[in-house]
């Protein structure tokens, strides 16, 4: 359904635009149907109607900018559905049997790259990082077969779901659906550029410590089988945003004056900051104590108490 | 915020409706910046610009048809937010401690009056209706205090939150995010015709049988409470949907033919039709067990075997 391998971003004030390389094309003069929807709505609206516009990105002669001059804004700032994966990979148990799901996170958590995580108040054991790839939708997709899945995937981009444990049911509103808990980008790359996402590499560093480094062939079912079974469920969306999960086995905590990076060849990446107005600082490194507890879900064994990495500053 | 009491709705092709008594004034000529949104955004773009269109459509003159000779719409057919109280009534436990709680749900689950809820294929124990009550944010509410949460209530509306059972955790994806699942209607009465959303009564029939029938006094804190807590976790932003959870004393199976009907006075109510392709058939009534379950959780005792309303066809 794409034309041509790209990458399809929102810079500046929501302006559509096609990055090459260090350089960036703005749409605004090309697109002036998709200027006139709200600026959230845009990537979504050019998405929906790819078979009118793709023509016009294709042959756009808009004079090309620097990458490095342009704020780059998440593509989907208000995703009419974000799903994310729930307890969706095999965490390195190549036998691992692992049952789809999904839930839902608020589209008012996402921000951008370069913007700021910030922690909210509320007494969570520990605030994590997840990095995951996830699946922009391009045509409406309702109960189609893992066959059909791959043929309504728009592209792909970068997604942490970041996480307050503790205080809800671990995939609820209460614990995920936090505002600014959702950085997304740093663009839309078509899936044509992507033979097969389960060869792609998830790697995120907190500073400049890589702390996730996981292939995506150990997610515990197939990418198309999973759009197959979340379109049994609702019917997505051109511009739905499905975040596929994560392996827990490299999470660990983010705090106040973090920079937290994700990187997904041959996607990209970006940067965000972390703020906490309480300043409260945990043991660094990856969470060893919940890697341990979801490898016991994921073997089936009993699962003990859960423990996350401890807070040092009380 | 608001003039004076209205009930505001979509009708026909979604177009934005006042309706009095037993007669819709069309305000398609009153709103042409309205009429340009696309239609599941009508209303939700209405009530954020308020301020400047509630004067067009108080001194509407456009002549008036009959409520019978239009078709009613979802008011807010694809909320940005639509969140549903999880747990959240004391079940008639006058003591009872409940803690504030949201979930998710998708908004492409959302119907309106007179249409068909379609029972997914799924292996669910049961199928269960929910009666609630909704709240409709009428200005951006982010991390407000209970005193100022009722000034950011633009009205409510009669909500269903038709659920799967044992398909997923309780408030998932899974068990509650079917399309079809999120009957709305019939319109949105505008707040300052409801003095105290806890004096109302919410009523549910399945054909002639009067099923649930509990006052919104019983609900585990107050309403403004339970707005304030919502935007201390997400933003909440015009348009925006609140069910405000369900008293589960009441609840009961739903099955192909049945109609199901809503009603919250002054706001009116609306019926739905089921369907079920497979025709399963369950205990008719109300669900005691899973009524008996509920009201467990509420007392603090122990949980026991979660049972439901038994299935009649195998």
């Amino acid at each position: 359904m794409i034309g041509r391998a790209m990458k399809l971003g929102l810079v500046n004030d929501y302006i559509p635009a096609l990055i090459e390389g260090t350089s960036v094309k703005l749409l605004s003069d090309d697109l002036p149907e998709i200027m006139a929807l709200p600026p959230h709505a845009r990537l979504a609206g050019l998405i929906e109607r790819w078979d009118i516009f793709s023509s016009r990105v294709t042959d756009t002669v808009s004079p090309s900018v620097a990458l490095g001059s342009v704020i780059l804004r998440a593509p989907l700032p208000r995703p009419a559905k974000l799903l994310c994966g729930q307890l969706s990979f095999r965490e390195g148990v190549a036998e691992a049997k692992v049952k789809p799901a999904f839930f839902l996170k608020s589209s008012t958590s996402v921000i951008g790259p370069g913007e700021t995580v910030e922690l909210p108040t509320v007494d969570a054991p520990v605030f994590h990082h997840e990095a995951e790839l996830a699946v922009v939708i391009g045509k409406r997709a309702k109960s189609i077969t893992p066959a059909e899945a791959m043929d309504h995937v728009f592209g792909y981009t970068c997604f942490m779901d970041m996480s307050a444990r503790g205080v809800g049911h671990g995939t609820s509103f209460q614990d995920k659906s936090y505002d600014t808990f959702g950085p997304m980008g740093p663009w839309v790359l078509t899936a044509d550029s992507v033979p097969d996402p389960h060869d792609l590499q998830v790697r995120l560093w907190v500073d400049d410590e890589l702390r996730q480094d996981y292939p995506m062939s150990d997610i515990g079912n197939p990418v198309a089988d999973l759009i197959a079974y979340a379109s049994s469920i609702a019917a997505l969306e051109p511009g739905d945003v499905l975040a596929l999960g994560v392996n827990h086995q490299g999470i660990g905590p983010i705090q106040d004056g973090d920079t937290v990076r994700i990187e997904i060849e041959p996607i990209g990446g970006f940067s965000v900051k972390v703020k906490d107005v309480l300043g409260r600082r945990w043991e660094r490194g990856v969470d060893t104590r919940l890697a341990e507890v979801v490898l016991r879900m994921v073997r089936g064994e009993p699962l003990g108490t859960v423990e996350f990495s401890p807070r040092l500053d009380r």
